[in-house]
Formats: C-alpha cells, structure tokens, sequence
C-alpha cells in the first residue's frame, strides 16, 4: 500500500539487462530495469510481456519487423514470439510479466537472471 | 503486437470513470482511465489492483490515510482494502488487473460499467 516512485527505484541501480522487482498483485510482477545494447533473440513459449518506456526509447526487433517505442508507450509481447530489444542509448522500461517469466525466455545464459532482486 | 500509445488512446473518450481496455496479457487487461471528482469507496475481495498516473495527480484514500499519486507513480492496492479514489483535478490514470475486475468492486450501482469497450 505504499506508492512506487519509479525514478527513486531506478536511482537504486546502473546495470543494464537486470530488472528489478518493485511490485507484485495477482501472482504478476512490476519490473523496473535500465537496458544499454542489444539483448539476445528469445521468446516466452507461455507468457505474454508488457513493456513500457519510462525514459529514453529503443527497438523492438521481431524476426519480420521492428517498433520503435517512446517514453510512456507500451508494447505487448504474445507468448510464443521471437524477440531482440534493443536500445542505441540508455532507456529505462517498465515490465508487467508473470512471477515465474525468466528475462531470457526459451534462452538461458549468462544474461539469464533467474532470482530477481526486489527493491 | 502493435505499440499502445496512450496519448493517442485517450484523445479517443472524455468521460470520467469509465476505462477502456487497450491491452491484454496473460487474463489481465491494462485499461486507462480519466477521473475527475470522487468515486465511491469499494473493495475487490480477490483482485490487487494496479493504479499508475499518466497525467495529472490524485489521492487513494484508504480508510486510516491517504496516499497522494504523482504522475509516473504506482501504487498497489491489495485485494479486501477498502479505498476510494479522489481527483481534484481531471487525471488520467492507467489501471492493471484481472481481466475480471469490475471498477466498483464489491459495490454495484451507476458508476459501475460491466463491459469495457476496447479501444
């Protein structure tokens, strides 16, 4: 019941790649994290991705076409699609997700974080 | 697949109270909503509610206190908490929840919409 501020969670850290959790309601999680370059291709074979721009902007790339998303817009991304963000500057995004959605999907590597921090 | 701008979707309605849904994932429905005056008080008995402020400000009033939002805040209100949203002025706010939340929750009366239009 106490309010997130998103750029006070956001001052918290400097990493790219490596959301935070800074709420959670229905089993979901509210991710916040601060992405620099390019991820890796993955999908999520059982779970649909909320992004939405905080600040900055970057690139949705799917295997056919890419979005670009500015601060405040969001993208849905169905299950079962591949996909690349990727950011030529520092943004900063929102992730509304699944408790149990790994940031690197179908993949895992030295990208996967698999126990997000909650702050 | 296609990006939400929310600007863009809510120069499409002018009347308070009364969300539309412009995303889905997962059996959740991301909504926006403009708010002007009071709502009632009311509860959700076994949905959270997700409530982040787009444009403007408003106050949660919880029973015991309030909880004043700012844009770009969030704010969480766990399912069995009675609350009433409150705006001075006209704010537009994003809501994220079941796709089974009704906006009045536990009460039904003329405020309460039962089928939100997706735009």
């Amino acid at each position: 019941m106490q309010k997130v501020n998103r750029a006070e969670k956001l001052a918290l850290f400097g990493d790219h790649w490596h959301p935070r959790i800074v709420g959670e309601l229905n089993g979901r999680h509210v991710k916040l994290a601060k992405i620099l370059g390019e991820s890796i291709w993955h999908q999520h074979d059982n779970e649909d991705e909320l992004f939405l721009v905080v600040k900055g902007r970057f690139r949705m790339k799917y295997r056919d076409r890419q979005v670009w998303l500015e601060e405040g817009e969001i993208l849905i991304v169905p299950r079962g699609v591949e996909h690349q963000p990727v950011a030529e500057e520092e943004a900063h995004i929102l992730m509304f997700e699944r408790a149990s959605t790994l940031n690197t999907g179908n993949v895992q590597n030295d990208r996967t974080v698999a126990h997000l921090a909650r702050i």
